[in-house]
C-alpha cells in the first residue's frame, strides 16, 4: 500500500478538463496498489480513479490491459472502464508517468471470504473467460513455468533463509512440473490474480473485478486453480472443500471443465501453488525492512502446495474424475 | 501518509449501520494523516472519513476536538462534522482504535498558493477566532513557549547534525522569547496548524479547513503568524510581501488586530517559525529511515527565522506600526 508519485492541483486540473470530467472536487492518495499509484478523484461528473504506472508495468503492455478493460466492459463484465480524453487516448501523462483514468466501482473486498463468496467468483471468473474469448490482443503469461524457473534461479541459494528445505521443495515441485503440466487446455484470456483483494461486493452481491495487470493468455482452468489456491484455504491454510466445491460448480454451471482439464486439474493447482510462492519468496528476500509494502508471507503457499501434493483425485476439490 | 491500523468488512458494516448511513459501498485507505490512521468512505447516504486515532492523539483531547468541529459547523465554518451514532456518540471503537465518523469535505488543497488563496485563508482565519469565541471547552497548548524548550532539550545535543550552528541560533532565539513573547494578547480557539495541506479549494473558492488534532486556546494573532509562516513564503524561502500583506489584510477586515498584536507580530512571527522549526528538527533526528512518513525538512523554517530576526518593522509584513 503506498502512494509512490504525488500529484498536484496543477497538473490535475487541467488533466480533468481534458477528459471533459467537469469541475475538480477532490482528490485523494489511496493506500491501495503494489504496483501503481492510485488516487479516488471526485469530480462533478462523478468519481474516477486515477492510476500512475510506476517501473513495475511495462508500458508496452498497458495497451493491452485498458483494451481488456474496455473489451470486458462493453460485454458487461464490471470491471474499470478507461476514460478517453478529448483526443481519444486511454492514457496520459502526469507527474512524469504513464497514467490512466478510469470509472470507480463502488464495493468492498471480502476480508473472510465465505461460501457466497467463492460462488460469486467462480461464476464471475467463467463470464470473464468467455468475455474475452474475441478479445484481439494477447499477452504471454511471463510466470509461465518457465517464468518460475527463472525466478527460482535468482533466490535457490537464500530459500532455505525462508523456511529449512524450501528449495528442496521448489526444486522437487518444479521438476516435477516440467514433466506433469498439461499441454493443448482451452484457453484464452485470463485474470492470473483474482484474489480476494480483487473482487468487490456490495452486500453478498459481487460488484465488479479489479486489477487486470497480471491478466494474459493462459489455460482457463489454472485461472481457476489459482482461484482456488485464493478463495478456498483458511488463514490456517486448510483447504474448505464446501467452498472449493461451491467456487468449482459455480464456474461450471457456465463453462464445464472439459475431461482433459478435470485429469490436470491437480497439477494446475500445484502450478497455481507454486506461482505464488515463488514469487512471494522472491520478494520476501528482495524487501528492506522498511519497504512501504510488506511482502506476503511465502509460507502460506508452502502449506497450499503440500496440500496438493497429497491430492490424489481431483475429486478431493470436488471434481469429478474424467469418465 | 499512511494507513497504521487496518479495517475490515466485518467491523465497519456493522459501524456504518450503527451510524444510520445506509450500505457500505466502499472504502480506501488514503495516504494522509500523519497523525492518524484515514479511511474515505462511500455509503449510500453519502461520503464520510473515518478516522482511526493512533497513539499521537491523546484521547482525552478528543471531546474538546470533535466538540469544537461540532461549534464551528453549526456557526458556519465548513469543516469536518462528526456523525453520531444510534446511542449519540461521537466517538467509537474499531480495529482496537478510538474512531471517529465525519462529513466528507470536497475540495483541493493548493501546492503552489497564490494571493487569492492567501486572501481566503486569511478571512476564513478570522471566521473561526470568531466562530470558536463562545466554545465553551478549552485545551491548553501543549507546543507553547515552554513546549519548544522542552523539545529542545531533548536533542539540542544533536541540532547540528542538521546544519551547523542550529543548536546556538535555536538557544539564542528561546532566550530572547523568553523576555520578549508578549502576553496578555486577545486569543481564544486557535488552529494552531493552518497550513495550506489543511485547507481545502474548490477552483479558487475556499471550501473548507480540515485538522484540528493542534487546536487549543491561545493568541489569535499567534495563530495568524503560523499562517504567515505557512503561506506567505516562496519555495525558496523568499518572504513575498504581497502575498503577507493580503493574507493580513483579509484577516483584519474580519476582526483588526489591536495596537498591542501588531506591535508583537514580529515576535509572534519568530515565535511561530522556531515553533514548526523545533518540531521539524526534532522529528529529523527521531524518524527512521524507513519510516513511513517522510519528516519534513527543518531548514525552512530556519530560513524564516532568520528573516523574521532582520524585520525592524511590522511595517515590513504590511502591518502599520501602532501610534
Amino acid at each position: 500500500m503506498a502512494v509512490y508519485t504525488e500529484v498536484t492541483d496543477d497538473e490535475l486540473t487541467p488533466l480533468i478538463a481534458d477528459y471533459g470530467l467537469g469541475e475538480l472536487l477532490s482528490y485523494k492518495g489511496i493506500a491501495e496498489g503494489v504496483e501503481n499509484s492510485n488516487f479516488l478523484v471526485h469530480t462533478s461528473k462523478g468519481t474516477y480513479i486515477l492510476t500512475l504506472y510506476e517501473r513495475r508495468v511495462d508500458p508496452a503492455d498497458l495497451p493491452f490491459f485498458l483494451g481488456l478493460l474496455q473489451h470486458l466492459s462493453e460485454r458487461g463484465i464490471s470491471c474499470p472502464l478507461p476514460v478517453r480524453n478529448r483526443a481519444g487516448e486511454m492514457l496520459t501523462k502526469i507527474a512524469g508517468r504513464t497514467s490512466a483514468l478510469m470509472t470507480f466501482l463502488e464495493g468492498v473486498w471480502p476480508r473472510r471470504p465465505r461460501a457466497v463468496h467463492c460462488a460469486a467468483v467462480g461464476r464471475a471468473l467463467a463470464e470473464l473467460h468467455l468475455a474475452g474469448k474475441d478479445f484481439p490482443l494477447e499477452r504471454k503469461n511471463a510466470l509461465d513455468l518457465a517464468g518460475w524457473h527463472t525466478l527460482f534461479e535468482r533466490f535457490s541459494g537464500r530459500a532455505d533463509e525462508i523456511a529449512p528445505g524450501l528449495g528442496n521443495l521448489i526444486a522437487y515441485e518444479l521438476a516435477h512440473l516440467d514433466r506433469a503440466w498439461p499441454k493443448g487446455l482451452p484457453g484464452g484470456i485470463v485474470h492470473a490474480d483474482l484474489f480476494p483483494d480483487n473482487v468487490f461486493f456490495i452486500g453478498d452481491t459481487l460488484s465488479g473485478l479489479i486489477d487486470f495487470y497480471f491478466a494474459c493468455n493462459d489455460a482457463w482452468a489454472y485461472d481457476l486453480a489459482i482461484c482456488l489456491n485464493a478463495w478456498c484455504f483458511e488463514p490456517d491454510c486448510s483447504f474448505n472443500a464446501t467452498k472449493g466445491r461451491t467456487l468449482l460448480s459455480a464456474y461450471q454451471a457456465l463453462r464445464p471443465l472439459t475431461a482433459a482439464e478435470v485429469a490436470a486439474f491437480t497439477t494446475l493447482a500445484r502450478g497455481a501453488a507454486l506461482r505464488f510462492l515463488v514469487t512471494r519468496a522472491h520478494d520476501w528476500l528482495h524487501t528492506d525492512a522498511g519497504a512501504l509494502v510488506k511482502p506476503h508471507d511465502p509460507n502460506a503457499y508452502v502449506r497450499r502446495l503440500r496440500f496438493h501434493q497429497e491430492v490424489e483425485s481431483p475429486s478431493e476439490y470436488g471434481l469429478e474424475r474424467p469418465q
